[in-house]
C-alpha cells in the first residue's frame, strides 16, 4: 500500500514539502506518508527531518495534518486488539513530572472497583522517571510479558502491566528521539500525535491523560495545555476512544519521593491508607475517580464513592498485592542509609525546581541519560518541605539516598528557594477537558 | 582564542541556543560562535544544526546577529591579502542566475578601462552555472592558480580568475551544503551572512553584486531583494567595503544561450561587438559602467562613456584574449551538431522557465547534481524566442545541443508558454541600491 503510494507520487520531494511547511501550507495524507515512512526507512537522514521538525513546531499544524500523522504513525506498526479481555479497557497516560508514581496506586484501586486495567508502559529518560523502572525495582518484578499471558492476567485479577513492545508507532519512537535533541519538544501537534498514536494503538477504549503543567512539565502554560488536552481529545474521537485529560500542576514533585524505589515505597503507603503528602493523594484519588467513572458508566459521585471504599476497606492493597505477585515481584525493600541535609536560613519554601530534582536523581544513577544505561533503583531524594511551607535554619529540607555517586550538599539546596514571605499557594488540579457530563 | 571562548561558556548547549532562537530572541557572538565553529569541527551534529537554521528561516536575525554571524564565518579561514596589487581592487558578484555568463564579459571590460580585477569564483551546483566551469569549457584554460601567480597576473594584464580556495570561509561552506538540502537557503540573514563573509575574505574594495530576482532566483520578489541587498550593504559598511547591488530580472534566462562553452560563445560575441541579446548586453553594461565608476571614482556617465568605448575599440576584446591566454585558453570551439525545435502553435512567447531550463541543461550533462559530478561543457540550450516575442507555428523555438543524453522535445517545449495574447514586459534592471550618488 504504501510502495503503491509512492510510486503515484514518485515526484514528492522532501525540500518541497520542507518548503511547503515553511509557508503554513497543509501537508497532505501522501505527503506526511512519504516524509514519516521514508525517515523510518531511511531514506529521509536526520538533518532534513529536523528542518521538517522545526517548521512544524514553528508553523503549526491543521486538524486534518494532525489527525493524519497520527494515523501514520498508528500504521507504521502493530496495533493491540484488546478483545480478549470482557468489558471497557481503560487506560491512563502521564504527559511525565517528577516523583509522579500515581500509575502504580492508581491501577490496582481502578481494578479494584471491576475496571479492567491492560497498561502498556514505558521506560523513564532524561528527568522524568518511568514506570516500568519504578516496577522494576521491586526484586523479581517481571514486565516483559507475553501478549496472552498478559491478557490473561488482566482477566483473571483484572490489571497487568508490561513493556511496551517496540512493534507500536516505530514511527513514532523515531521521531521522538530526534525531536529531543533539536529542541523540538514543545510542539502542540507533535506531542498530541506522539501520545494518541500510542494510546490508540495500544487499543484501550477509554484513555485519561494526566496533563501535567508547570515549570517541571513540556507544558509551561494552562493555555497550552488546554490546547493540546482539546487536539488529543479530537483525536481519540476520530478512533471513537474516550478521552479525559486531568491538567494537573507540575511545578514542584508530586508527593515526597523521588527515585524509583521510594516512589514505589509512597505508592504502597497510600494503598496501605497510610499517611502520604496530600497533592500525591488528591491526583491519585482524581485520576482513579475518573477511570472508574468512565470504565463503569456510572455519575463521578458514585465513582468517586467507589475509589474511596476500595481504599478504606483495603481491597485495593490487596490487588496491588495480587498483581505484584502475579508479575513475580517480592515487596521486600532494602533501603540505602539517608543523608539528611538542613535548611541553611528560616523562612518559607517559595520553589522546589521539579527538573533540577529529576537531574539529580538522574546523577545519582536513578535515570537515563542514553536508552542504555543501567539504573540504580535505591538512589533518590524524600523532600520534608514543599512550597508553601515555614522551614527553620537547621530543620530537615531533605534526606537524600545516595549510593555510587555523592553530591554536594550544595547541588541538592539549589532546588529550593527560601524566602522571607510565603507565597501563593498554586491549584493542584486545575481541571478536566472533555469530560462528559 | 576559541577554545578560551569556549571554555568560559561551557554551560553553553546547542538546544538552548535552539529554543532561544525559536522564541525569537538575539543570539551572543559566543553562542554564534559556538554553533558555526562546533558544526565546522563535527561537534554539533547536522541535525541540529539543520533545526537551528530552520529556526533562524522562519525567526530572522538581528543587524547584530548577521554582522557576528559574517565575522565568525570570516574568521573560520583564511583572509586573503590582495594588499600586493596597486589600485582598487573590484569585485562582482552574481546571486546566481541561468544563462549568466556576465561576469565573463564584464570582466575585459573592466579591466580595459584600468580597474583590477582580481576574482575567486565557484563551480556551479544545481541549475545556476558557475564561471569556474564556463571558462574550464575553454581548451586549456587553467584555474588553479597559486595565489602569487594570480596576483602578478593582475598586476601585469589587470585581470585574473582563479577557482575559490577552500580555505576561505570554510564555515560557510559547510553550512551552505546543509542549507541545499534542509528547505533553509531563502533566509536573508543567512544569504547576506554566506555572500559577504566569502567577499569581504576575498580582499576587494568595492564590490559589486547583481542580485538576481525573479521566477529563477533565490529572491522571488523585489522587496525580498531590496532587503537583501540592504543588508549587505550594511555589513560591507563595517568592514569598510564600499557595496554597490543592482537587482536584475531574472524571469527568464539571461541572454540566449545556457549551457557552459555556448555561453562563453555568446560572452566572445559581445566582445566581438557582434549582435547578441539586448537583455544580456544590458546587463554586461551596467554592471561594468558600475565598477569602472566604484573603481576609477568617476562619475556614472564618465564611467559608461569610457565603457562603451572600450567595447567599440576593440579594447575589452583584446584583454580577453590577453587573459585567455594568461590562463593557457585557447579559444577553439568545436560545437556540437543542433537540433531545431519548432514552436506546436502560433501565439506570443509569455513564459521561459529559467529554472526548468537550468535543470534541463544540467539533465543533458551540462550541471552538476553533486559535486564530484563530472560537466559536459558542450551541452546546451539556445533560446530563439524570449519573452514577449511573436511565434509562427513551425518556427524554431529553440536549439538543443545534446550529446550522451537525449531529452524528448516536450520536455523542452514544456519550458515555454505560448498564448494567444502578449504579455506586459518585465523590466530588465530593477535598478540599485546603495549608489552613492
Amino acid at each position: 500500500m504504501f510502495y503503491y503510494i509512492i510510486k503515484m507520487v514518485k515526484n514528492m520531494n522532501i525540500i518541497d514539502i520542507i518548503e511547503k511547511k515553511k509557508k503554513s501550507d497543509e501537508l497532505s495524507y501522501e505527503e506526511l506518508q512519504y516524509v514519516v515512512m521514508g525517515y523510518v526507512e531511511g531514506k529521509i537522514p536526520d538533518y532534513q527531518m529536523s528542518a521538517l521538525l522545526m517548521a512544524i513546531t514553528l508553523k503549526g499544524m491543521s486538524k486534518i495534518e494532525i489527525f493524519n500523522l497520527t494515523d501514520i504513525m498508528i500504521q507504521s506498526g502493530e496495533t493491540l486488539d484488546l478483545s480478549g479481555i470482557e468489558g471497557y479497557k481503560v487506560d491512563k497516560h502521564s504527559t511525565g513530572g517528577v516523583g509522579d508514581k500515581t500509575t502504580l496506586a492508581v491501577l490496582p484501586i481502578v481494578a479494584s472497583c471491576g475496571v479492567k486495567c491492560a497498561k502498556m508502559s514505558g521506560k523513564g529518560l532524561g528527568f522524568t522517571g518511568g514506570t516500568i523502572d519504578k516496577l522494576e525495582s521491586i526484586p523479581g518484578f517481571q514486565t516483559n510479558l507475553e501478549f496472552d499471558q498478559f491478557i490473561d492476567q488482566v482477566n483473571s485479577i483484572g490489571l497487568a502491566l508490561m513493556s511496551q513492545t517496540g512493534n507500536l508507532c516505530p514511527a513514532d519512537k523515531k521521531i521522538y528521539a530526534l525531536r529531543d535533541v533539536t529542541g523540538t519538544t514543545d510542539s502542540i501537534p507533535l506531542i498530541a500525535s506522539s501520545i494518541m498514536s500510542k494510546k490508540i494503538a495500544s487499543g484501550a477504549d477509554k484513555i485519561i491523560i494526566d496533563l501535567k503543567v508547570g515549570r517541571g512539565a513540556f507544558m509551561k502554560t494552562l493555555e497550552s495545555a488546554r490546547r493540546l488536552a482539546r487536539t488529543m481529545i479530537e483525536i481519540g474521537q476520530r478512533y471513537d476512544r474516550d478521552v479525559i485529560c486531568l491538567v494537573t500542576n507540575m511545578s514542584q514533585p508530586l508527593g515526597s519521593m523521588v527515585g524509583n524505589q521510594l516512589e514505589v515505597e509512597e505508592a504502597y503507603q497510600l494503598l496501605k491508607n497510610e499517611p502520604v503528602r496530600r497533592d500525591f493523594k488528591e491526583v491519585v484519588m482524581t485520576i482513579a475517580t475518573y477511570m472508574v467513572h468512565l470504565g463503569k458508566n456510572i455519575s463521578l459521585r458514585d465513582a468517586k464513592k467507589e475509589v474511596e471504599t476500595v481504599l478504606k476497606e483495603g481491597k485495593a492493597l490487596e490487588k496491588f498485592h495480587q498483581f505484584i505477585e502475579a508479575q513475580h515481584g517480592k515487596l521486600e525493600f532494602d533501603d540505602l542509609p539517608g543523608r539528611e541535609i538542613v535548611a541553611p536560613k528560616s523562612g518559607y519554601v517559595t520553589r522546589v525546581e521539579p527538573a533540577k530534582i529529576g537531574e539529580l536523581v538522574k546523577e545519582l544513577g536513578g535515570g537515563r541519560e542514553k536508552t542504555t544505561d543501567q539504573i540504580d533503583y535505591r538512589v533518590g531524594i524524600k523532600l520534608h518541605k514543599k512550597v508553601g511551607e515555614k522551614v527553620k535554619e537547621g530543620e530537615v529540607l531533605l534526606t537524600v539516598y545516595e549510593n555510587q555517586k555523592k553530591l554536594e550538599d550544595r547541588e541538592y539546596l539549589d532546588c529550593f528557594t527560601i524566602e522571607k514571605h510565603s507565597c501563593i499557594g498554586e491549584r493542584l488540579i486545575y481541571g478536566t477537558v472533555g469530560e462528559m457530563i
